[in-house]
Formats: structure tokens, sequence, C-alpha cells
């Protein structure tokens, strides 16, 4: 892809998130990424960076990890561009038979993410991903779910990162990918 | 697409789907579709076998509208495929901004489907999706917030439809495409 096209997409991206303030709490910017889901030039250019980004940074990838429940929205997309399949992170008590779960803290209480035993092999090498990076619970609970089924991270992709919030520094050593910053 | 290549794609999704028994509550067979996720064969299937039923019978769809969170895992697939865009039905509370709900029965209690009030044009023409076909409560939901947004539903698409529980019916005069049936 040339510099050009990148920046082309990655403007159609932006122009499609949008901000609403005070939610879901009071004092919270809360970035929207619906609009790239009703544009389907938009959600193709999505695809199209993290596809790019996945080839030439992660070839050995198995499958990709999504989050519940806006992950679901890219994660197939792109393992179906990639020819890999797409494991489910959900919260505790969705997902039937053996599973695995790791509790991590919300900003009051806390939640666990969950997994099927099976959802990914042992040695496999995973992508993660999910809509928005913020402080990275959520992704560094499925890291862990990861580690305990002897998969290996390669990284995670997210659409919006939260900078202010250190999410990546969460994260560490994983790295992160984003293709919008705030 | 032949029938034998139809049957071919329906033998694969089939067998990628697993019943797991008291789940989430006892006496409920839980159908899990996870494995047609993990197996990237049996996505491209159950997605070529929506969208050809689609082009055929629903050409002049404008939005694909899908329903938290399984249908999520279908529908920004199926928007990319016919090239149009991909609207969220999420529990209330989840979506920021202007939205519309429809408070609906569940077996013990109620819940509330919401959409942004933006997500659909009036006159619009969609295709409503979800993994799964039950007592139809949340998809009649679905359908309920496309009348109030004067949204055309020109049809409901489910992998997976239970057939004893006659959710079809409570969906009339909507018809429902579904590609396994229990």
């Amino acid at each position: 892809m040339t510099d050009g096209a990148k920046e082309e997409k990655l403007k159609r991206i932006s122009e499609s998130i949008r901000a609403f303030p005070d939610f879901p709490t009071k004092g919270i910017l809360f970035r929207d990424i619906c609009p790239i889901l009703k544009d389907p030039k938009s959600l193709a250019a999505v695809i199209d960076l993290f596809e790019e980004y996945v080839r030439q940074n992660h070839q050995d990838v198995g499958m990709i990890v999504g989050l519940d429940a806006r992950g679901f929205l890219f994660g197939p997309l792109l393992a179906q561009r990639l020819g890999i399949g797409f494991a489910l992170v959900r919260k505790r008590g969705k997902l039937p038979g053996p599973t695995v779960s790791v509790a991590y803290d919300l900003e009051y209480g806390k939640a666990e993410a969950e997994i099927q035993e099976d959802a990914v092999a042992p040695g496999q090498k995973v992508v993660l991903i999910d809509d928005l990076l913020a402080t990275g619970g959520t992704l560094n609970a499925a890291c862990e779910l990861m580690k305990k089924q002897q998969a290996h991270v390669l990284g995670c992709l997210v659409v919006v990162e939260m900078k202010d919030l250190n999410g990546a520094d969460k994260l560490k050593p994983h790295t992160v990918f984003s293709l919008v910053q705030y």
C-alpha cells in the first residue's frame, strides 16, 4: 500500500469516529466507532490497514482473538482476510463447555474475562483485537488468558488508542498497533 | 451456487456446531457456534450462503442490522460482501448519543434493546442478523426498533433456528432464513 493510500484510509476512518461527552459516566469523552460500521469504505479501510500490518509484522499468526463485544465487529473480518480462525474472549458465564477465566479490575469493582479451553492451542501464535484501548484492563486480561493456555501473543490491534490512559504500558512487553490516537 | 456446493457448505457448518447440555441453565441444550468462527472455511460458508440468499431475495437491502453480541460476528462480514453498512442493536446503556429503545420479555424479567437514532434512515430497507433464533424475543424487539425508526425490515437471518420454540411465528409477517435447524 502506498503512503498516499494509507493516509487516505486513515483520514476516512478518523472522520468516521465521533465523540460524545459524559458517556457512559460524567467526565468521560466516549469515542464512538459505530459510524465506521455504517460506512462500508471506512470499515474496509480498517481491515485493509490491520491486514497489511499483520502480514508485515506477524506473518506466522495462527488465530485472531477478539474481545466481547466490539472486538467481534472487526476480528472475524480480519481473520477471513488472513484465512485463519477467530476465537472469542467473553465476559464470564457467556461461553458453554470447559472454560478458563481471569479476573481483572474495573474502575469500580471486578470483572472476569473467559475463553473456551479449546479456543486456542498450546504454542499457537495469536493476535488480539478490540475496538479501543483505554486503561488496557480487558486486553491485559486477554493476554493473561493466552498465557494460561500457553498461546503466544504476537501483538494487539485496536482501532482507537486513548494515549493519556497509558494502556500500552500495561500491556508491555506486548505491542499495540492502533489506527487513530487521541 | 450449485446444489452440491450448497450442501457441502451446509454440511461443513452443521459439523461446526456443537451442543452443551444444561447451559446456561438446567434443561437447556446450548448450541455453540464458536467452532464455526475457529474454522475459516466454515465461517466463509455461512457468509456465502447468506450473501446468495440476500442477493436473490432482498436485492434492495441498504443496511445489515446485527444483534449484540453474536450477531456482530457475522453481520459486518455480510455487509462488506454486499458493499453496504452495518448497524448495531445493543442492550440498553451501551450506545452513546440519542437512542431509541424497546423493552421485551425474557424468561425471567425484562430487557431492553437499543439503537442509535441515526443508525438507520426512515424508509431504509434492512436485513436483521443474529446467530440463533430461539423464542424470537430479541429479534422481535429489533423489528420493533426498525418500525419505530420507519425502516423497512426485508427479513431476518440466523445461523441456527430452534424450531420447537416457534420464534419464526413471533416474527411474522417478517421472514426468517436459517442455515441449520434443530
